[in-house]
């Protein structure tokens, strides 16, 4: 390690960037408790290799803690709270907290009734789903969540960006194997693959993007120059869109997705919409027989016959499971610009740098 | 209508088409109540243009009533029912009937607590699942229904099909407008229109079918011969479709889609899983506030700036909607083989046939 490449990631274990997190969370203005939560969200998207959603984006909410986009001082109210259902209002605060309360509601909620629904106006960007529907798993629950987002796809047959992509995300426990953790936004790609074309001056394939004139393209350039993001699987992918903006947007009572800021304007509150479930399989059958039956499940469809130069099939959330299970034991690579930029925020807020 | 070719669809008000699948439904051994179920099913169907799930299925139902496959005297029993949730257990009867008594018991439930989550098994095929999922909507709920399917798609990476592709229905009220109704499974496309491709001598496109190797092929000839079909959105599409394999086969304890028989397998009993859900908005949002947000979006979608040649930007069930709307009025239009095929079956029962 010590005669790494400057270029090369540097591995830190979990618990150090779990601290660095907080303590640069806490300088900004997080209260304690909110700070960890912040911090917890983003090593968990680090550790499962979703490193979009990790160590790299402290900088963008540092910026949107001190510029108040996120009200670090605002607390999570009750609107509507009657059995099994609820409506929060997270008060533009910190949105990793208000949305963890608004799963762990739905949680209790299913703990009493077998299954919760909480609704999360005045919500923010959370990053990764899977770490809030994966609360559910230690109680043999099913878990839901969705968020709406700023708009990046457009209805099918049309050329403006009306609808966010609108990520949400299932986690299923199986008392055995990995869980089955689906965690996806509705557009075919991600913004990200198009842009890293670009910089290669790489074509991309058909169906992942359209110029500004609504025609499907294969040069990020022209995606990229007033054009937008295909829905995955077409206009099935503009219908789940849809539905869950309905689901996250409407049934809140919070912005539409036509209405909410981009994520890199830190200072504006971004008034989304969330929406969390939790299902507990006891309440239909018993989880003994549930969890024989899905470990069966992943067995047949990871022992089934591949494709040539297939080397393993694998169920929703496994990479992630089996990247945060390496991870775990051997640290969280980070790019060093990463840790720099990090650092760099670090040091202004007079936190000792990661090294 | 008079002069048409007989090679032309004839048209018949819903209302005959309802009474004739009744009879002939009664007929072959199904209660009177039942079989008027099983009509409606059908005729909600045909009406809604989705002519692959109406009266071209009435001699397949008709060969599973008789035969056994479906038990006329069943009757649907409950096997856990506590607050907003139940397990139903269909023991192989009309699947119209299980299914209708499951959504409704999913909508009884919201309209107690909010929100209604019903899980049933030894259920059959329910063809459209919009017809449940749109149960939902004169209580200003949004209403959901999915089943598993016999096997169709294999995992992303595999070359053996396991999973269904998994039907599934989420309709939305708006109290104004069309409703929004999605009503897919999570294949590319159904498996009809490569057949049709084969019969026409035509080139699919890539993306729809895998050859028995599971590489991707153009050849429909291909696709069939031990080829199978893509989930939507690649492995987007397989997640989603092993979700709905998880909460409709494994949640209620019905058989794997991987155990289920084909459709046309009339006297083999399916033991097929199937979940329902009902949310009702007002638990959450004013309606008044929902329906009036909702009908926004939709306007939005329909007047933003469309490609070149769209002539109209739909949001989902729409055209369904409009379809539904112009049979009303001008009746539905069935063509002649159908009409004759269905008319042989009545022939047989003593039933007056159409005409």
């Amino acid at each position: 390690m010590a005669t790494a490449m400057m270029t090369e990631a540097r591995r830190f274990i979990p618990e150090r960037l779990q601290e660095f997190c907080t303590a640069v969370f806490m300088k900004a203005g997080a209260r304690p408790e909110d700070a960890a939560q912040m911090a917890r969200a983003l090593v968990f998207a680090d550790l499962r290799g979703v490193d979009t959603h990790g160590l790299i984006r402290l900088p963008m909410y540092v910026r949107t803690l001190k510029s108040g986009g996120m009200d670090v001082r605002a607390t999570v109210s009750v609107i509507r709270d009657q059995g099994p259902t609820a409506l929060l209002d997270g008060h533009n605060g910190i949105s990793y907290v208000s949305a963890g309360r608004a799963m762990e509601l739905a949680i209790a909620k299913a703990r009493e009734f077998g299954v919760g629904a909480v609704g999360l106006r005045n919500a923010g960007h959370i990053g990764a789903l899977a770490f809030f529907s994966t609360y559910a798993l230690e109680h043999r629950m099913i878990g839901f969540a969705g968020s709406n987002t700023t708009p990046l796809l457009a209805p099918t047959g049309g050329t403006v960006p009306l609808l966010g992509h609108n990520p949400w995300s299932v986690a299923v426990p199986t008392g055995g194997d990995t869980p089955v953790v689906l965690d996806m936004a509705n557009s075919t790609v991600a913004r990200g693959k198009i842009r890293l074309a670009a910089v290669k001056g790489e074509k991309i394939p058909l169906g992942w993007a359209f110029n500004k004139r609504g025609e499907p393209t294969t040069d990020p350039e022209e995606a990229m120059d007033g054009g937008f993001l295909t829905p995955m699987g077409g206009y099935k992918g503009y219908g789940i869109t849809l539905l869950i903006s309905i689901l996250c947007g409407l049934l809140t009572g919070a912005r539409l997705d036509s209405e909410i800021p981009d994520l890199e304007a830190a200072d504006r509150p971004k008034e989304m919409g969330q929406f969390f479930m939790a299902l507990k399989i006891e309440a239909f059958v018993p989880f003994e027989e549930f969890s024989r039956r899905i470990n069966e499940v992943i067995h047949a469809l990871r022992n089934s016959p591949k494709a040539a130069g297939v080397e393993r099939i694998y169920v929703p959330g496994e990479i992630e499971h089996r990247c945060a299970e390496e991870r775990r034991r051997n640290g969280i690579p980070e790019h060093p610009n990463i840790v720099k930029a990090a650092n760099e925020v670090a040091r202004e807020l007079g936190v000792p740098p990661l090294e």
